[in-house]
């Protein structure tokens, strides 16, 4: 039984990536666009190299030229007529600030005849930087431990982060200026909001410079007086020369992940795609749901799948290895163990979960027993983060290799 | 919109309560029984008096003499044959103390012609206590405050605690033996542990030496020399005088909101019972799924109740007033915030919810923006576990006074 749970999940994940590929879905931007004069490109983010190959293989020779800025290891080959920088993601490098400067060079170039497709997928924030004078790359690093460490969300280390690029928060649609910007955007924030995937550089940015200063305030961010000084100049509230549209996001997750469950012959619910609570809490919740399906009282009859898709988060407390996914997964263990015929998967649909190679977790009834067997404890390696060793011990690891798309993660609880 | 949801919200919350008062299930426990010989019966916890009441009105003058340990303003008026003792909780103090004497000296003189009647409700813990020699009250808050504030959950903090208890963990059964015993419980425990009830002072103790050694470890509690010296005793692991049945639990809590929302016009649809996570994340898991179901997409269609029993943790960091309910109610504000037709409330049974005369709280789309209104910060009463008063504020707190049953919390979304 065990063993067809695990066969089911591993089909859904291979199902949930490869619907979730963007090919298809920027191909289809494009068709409804009508592009005017010059064509020039440029994609960022996780899911960057796939966009252009698209954007590439639809517009052929109406492109002029192209700027392709990734993770490391995200780039699968040559594009013709296009620049391919890969950068480090989640911490920024040197090549970070190399492909911002490229693209500023190329958007600069561009008149009132030019027209910049601009492919934005999640990863951005890290991944496309240029930095205001006076900000160092090791500034920025150490502001992003900071706010990563407190607990803080996405949509508020971006807020912040954003006040000291020269290229985030709808700045590069100013830089590009006056030529149009049409935006084809996969998103991998919660709501989809502009100003927050890849941190918006051609989105107005819906944070005012209150908001900013609340946020510092609540975590206690330590700054230094040049970046209290950022913190004052307030960022673009309109970009009229960008025109954008939304391709993919963690609906369309989730609904892979429902549509698979039908196949295989679980009743899919669908619980949310806004999850955005701590990851182990996260876990926990599924693990509660999960006892009670077993018993018979559960929100639906098995066999099921409850499904969340969304962003946790993960207060980093250890010095483990993990990502929230893993974290989600890990803890989920302890409250399901002993449970037949029940698993849980989580996994970031960019292939990438935190700093590790793995895209995520999957734990079943047996796996507090298995972790036990091999001498680990349980509650440890939870306190220290540290899930991408719990879950290599037990066979829990998921690998894709980076997949090509970001539409944020999924957490699949499968009863029989 | 918003009036009508509160409305909803208060029969349910009336229902909810009344249909688990433990008068009539009592009395059915007592009618599938036949005692044997002289009938004696104590009742502890917070339930203690409401369940003393309905035994005495059934069992009348065939009991020889009674005894009723209850929390401060729980006992709502004499009882014939029967003395009351009222006491600290969850801090247990002097009366706590002398209640327990007087339930031991009760206890000890019952021989093989006697029948003890031992009904049991939740609060027992703190409110049935006898002390091993050299171990004081005074160590016993400190130990119970540092157990608490570190997040160990109920299950816990009850096995560390029974080891220097001379009535619990089945060790008040020996006390009572060779007369039998008849329990009725109560439960106030997720998945009905009778070991964990009220510490089960007439059950067997599941938790084992090294069990114990594991949480102290975990937790990293400090204890003093003789602490050690009797976290090495084993407890009692059989009690054959002792016969139970449980009378009620959270999963009838849940069912009679589910019962009372069909009536209301509402789809139930129930998550779990069995809920223990961190309450303020369950609260944000909450909103998650309410932001779902006003965008149409959730598990279930709008007009709907999703339910979710159980007994949440709080990890104190603050230095506020509140409670388990009150804070996962405070913490779903949030993600809720703005949202039409839409409310959560979350209440325990007892009708005291931490150290507050709250039952429980109330939140729905405009909490936030009342909030606001009167200056006060969210961020910032939530991190100092004050949702007490930022419910006060917001005409959020849920008041009920002590019930007369204790069978956990429920937390209940409406959404419209």
């Amino acid at each position: 039984m065990a063993h067809t749970l695990r066969h089911d999940a591993e089909i859904m994940i291979e199902r949930i990536i490869s619907e979730n590929m963007p090919q298809r879905s920027v191909q289809q931007a494009l068709e409804g666009h009508t592009f005017h004069g010059n064509i020039y490109y440029i994609a960022i983010g996780k899911a960057a190299w796939t966009m252009a190959k698209a954007a590439s293989d639809f517009l052929g020779d109406s492109i002029v030229a192209g700027l392709v800025i990734t993770k490391y290891d995200h780039a699968q080959g040559e594009i013709p007529r296009t620049e391919i920088i890969e950068a480090g993601h989640p911490i920024s490098d040197q090549n970070t600030l190399l492909g911002a400067e490229k693209a500023i060079a190329l958007a600069e170039k561009l008149g009132e005849g030019d027209e910049l497709l601009f492919l934005v997928s999640g990863g951005g924030s890290a991944l496309f930087e240029a930095l205001k004078p006076g900000i160092t790359l090791d500034d920025l690093v150490a502001l992003n431990s900071q706010l990563l460490a407190c607990g803080a969300d996405i949509v508020e280390i971006n807020a912040v982060r954003k006040r000291f690029s020269r290229v985030k928060a709808g700045r590069f649609a100013e830089i590009a200026a006056p030529a149009r910007v049409f935006s084809v955007v996969l998103s991998d924030v919660l709501g989809d909001r502009l100003d927050s995937i890849a941190s918006g550089p051609v989105a107005p940015d819906r944070a005012t410079v209150e908001d900013v200063q609340k946020i510092v305030s609540t975590y206690d961010i330590k700054l230094t007086d040049i970046q209290k000084q950022y913190l004052l100049e307030e960022t673009p509230k309109a970009t009229p020369n960008v025109t954008t549209i939304i391709t993919g996001n963690v609906r369309s997750l989730c609904q892979s992940a429902a549509s698979a469950a039908i196949e295989l012959g679980y009743t899919p619910l669908i619980l949310t795609t806004t999850l955005h609570c701590e990851a182990r809490e996260a876990g926990r919740f599924f693990a509660s749901i999960a006892a009670e399906i077993q018993t018979g009282t559960g929100p639906v009859a098995k066999p099921c799948a409850i499904i969340a898709g969304g962003e946790t988060v993960v207060t980093l407390k250890g010095k483990g290895k993990g990502g929230r996914n893993q974290e989600l997964a890990l803890s989920a263990a302890k409250g399901i163990s002993g449970l037949d015929s029940t698993l849980l998967f989580s996994l970031g649909s960019d292939g990438t979960d935190g700093p590790t190679d793995a895209a995520g977790g999957l734990v079943d009834g047996q796996t507090l027993k298995t972790l036990r067997e091999q001498g680990l404890d349980f509650d440890k390696l939870l306190a220290d983060n540290d899930a991408y060793h719990a879950l290599e011990a037990t066979d829990g690891l998921i690998f894709t290799g980076p997949t090509g798309t970001n539409v944020n993660d999924v957490s699949v609880l499968l009863c029989r």
